[in-house]
């Protein structure tokens, strides 16, 4: 991996994969919709769509044309911590993505009409979300764990906070927090990377990313300490064929030395066919096509969860069965047979992935924005080795003992759940 | 590429990619939905899930956690003519997974009580997929294009063909179908194709698919026509908050010639950001956040159709705009520029998937399975190459000026679309 920090503070990495014939782009940018106050509840998601739509440079169909017509690909995506807008293209046009992703992203116009259409978009892929409930009771579960607060809101935002944003309101968001010590441009794949280098600086040229050297850029207010409610239960009545629910509460954050053991422990508890959950309820009791567990992490908070989509009339039972496996781990830990598959997951799956660019691309990259530095392959499959059964057991503990949330999305009244 | 065929008939293709650490492994089985008789709709799913559910060297458990404990993937997926049983797994554990998922796919027991568990698993599948609107509405369309026949019916078979299947009528599905001249082993990855075949060998020892020589296997049914409706109208009313809503009509056969000119008019008409559908409905009215047009080939038929998702209220003018697009190309055709933008398209997404081992891997099995033969890489970006205006202008009025179905899932009764 080789790093370079402009005299602006935009930080390039990159990573040579000489046996590969593409490479993969990504302009990553600290912010995210935690960073929203209220009135800007979605504005990174709607910036996210406008960078995409022209720059003083090109309109947005040339934006997307120059890309796609020598075969590549090109999309972002919004997070609560960061945003992403990437392309993989072929190692020989590389310098060709770079000029338009960072032109889109550092010199977007903004324009008033492009809003008002992309207002439109933006309001559909909501109402799509809303038709997809095995993911969108992943956002009540944030709802029902932070609440009213930046990391309980929907990323998206929602069509009240929307419908009235304005173009000026969104501009400023954009000039405000898009600033170069904020942004990491990462590539791997067949590259060099002083000619990764000298492409970005030359797409940046002459836009408002072409700063002089860093001003002491604000920090995020992580100091602010994340609100996390009392355990509760969040149900939104939906006339589906399944029952969707999430039952979990308040996880670790990025940082904490924890994450190794929760990885093995979450690859045992629900990760893979072999997992205690899956073979629970799909495997001996067919209750459920879909059930796993799963951790998010932020920079100082997170989450875990288990995930079961079954017919509502059998939900009292795969809730009962989930609340029964979570108290086993926590009560009796895991066996040192599950530690060694749960280690084997965690490395097998680590490594398997190192053969994609875009992969490659975004270790980078969120090692770079998110932890400040890159743990390299070798060091982080030892940190998966080091882990111990009692330091699994003490995770669970820590995490499945405390009074947990329950998420619900289906044909379900409020006051059904009280005897969940 | 290099192909071994065992005195049973049984089929090994591999391909070495000696840069990666990983291989990929694939048993693909020439059975599907649409060799299913009515009183069996949804066997070749049904038995897909019975293959994971034991052996008789080993359990359910052992099946997954086998491939899990060494980091490696496995999973299945059933299409209507053809299933295909896969596993990933760093190069070094390839002999494992030839190991369990020959063992899975030839020898399997079916136990009555695990028939009966994954029935239960089957009927949430169908049920998770009906709450996906936006899946859902391509089935609607095969069911409009199609009707009651084989390839009009679902997959997955539906509640009332699944709740009555016998565990007898499935294992005799199995034994009849599943038989080694259907069969074809492909891997690829860090792998040699001798010790490959090895491998197959050893696991096919003294399971049903060991056998003499081949018998002479009973071809599929395609001489039977496959039978097409008229245009049809079919609405699933669900209180979506989207329309979901595909329009479109019979397309061609995997093997027909203009299969590239469809792939370039389907690159221009809605294959990514810059095609005409987006920008006239996304980009420029922001109607919807998902339009897209795409080509299904079978055997010996094939659909085309258009997707869009929108607001209810609007779903009479993006209807509008889909048939005026599909109206612009049928008659004035494709620019020169579109062309080369829609080949490059085709050909830079095909030159990219080349780089994943399991995108490696479906190739070589798709083209022996399906076609009988492969293309190489130069030759199919050649036979894209060749494709003129002339061809995509003519592929586009042979398929758009037929009359076309339509197919919604969204808050409507059948009577609302007779004005659409």
């Amino acid at each position: 991996m080789k790093k370079t920090v402009l005299p602006s503070g935009l930080r390039i990495v990159t990573e040579a994969i000489p046996t590969t014939r593409s490479a993969a782009l990504g302009i990553w940018v600290g912010i995210g919709s935690r960073d929203e106050t209220p009135s800007l509840h979605g504005a990174s998601h709607f910036l996210e769509h406008l960078l995409f739509k022209g720059t003083h440079k090109r309109t947005a169909l040339e934006i997307s044309s120059e890309i796609e017509a020598v075969g590549g690909e090109t999309n972002a995506f919004t997070t609560k911590e960061y945003t992403c807008y990437y392309a993989r293209v072929l190692d020989a046009d590389l310098s060709l993505a770079v000029d338009v992703l960072v032109d889109a992203v550092a010199d977007s116009i903004l324009e008033p009409a492009a809003v008002e259409t992309e207002r439109g978009v933006i309001l559909e892929e909501i109402a799509m979300h809303e038709d997809e409930p095995g993911d969108e009771v992943h956002d009540v579960f944030a709802e029902a764990i932070y609440g009213d607060s930046p990391l309980g809101r929907l990323i998206s935002g929602t069509p009240e906070s929307i419908t009235p944003m304005t173009r000026d309101q969104i501009n400023r968001f954009y000039r405000r927090h898009y600033r170069a010590p904020e942004i990491v441009i990462a590539a791997a794949g067949n590259l060099d990377h002083s000619a990764v280098v000298r492409m970005v600086r030359k797409a940046l040229a002459g836009t408002p990313l072409d700063t002089g050297p860093a001003d002491s850029a604000a920090p995020r207010a992580t100091d602010k300490r994340v609100r996390t409610r009392k355990a509760a239960n969040v149900v939104v009545h939906r006339d589906t064929e399944q029952a969707h629910i999430v039952l979990g509460g308040v996880g670790i954050g990025r940082h904490d030395e924890r994450r190794f053991a929760l990885g093995v422990l979450n690859n045992v508890l629900g990760g893979g066919m072999s997992s205690r959950l899956f073979q629970e309820i799909r495997e001996k009791r067919g209750l459920a096509y879909s059930v796993y567990s799963y951790a998010s992490q932020y920079a100082d908070s997170g989450v875990v969860g288990v995930y079961a989509g079954c017919a509502p009339a059998k939900s009292g039972e795969v809730l009962s069965l989930i609340r029964a496996e979570l108290a086993r781990v926590t009560a009796d830990g895991i066996t040192p047979e599950e530690l060694i598959r749960g280690k084997g997951m965690a490395k097998g799956s680590y490594v398997l992935n190192l053969e994609d660019s875009g992969s490659r691309m975004s270790r980078l990259a969120k090692s770079e924005l998110l932890h400040g530095d890159l743990m390299s392959v070798d060091e982080l499959l030892a940190r998966v080795d080091a882990v111990t059964v009692d330091e699994v057991n003490a995770v669970a503990r820590d995490l499945f003992a405390q009074p947990l949330s329950l998420a619900v999305v289906g044909p379900f009244d409020e006051g059904e759940l009280n005897d969940w």
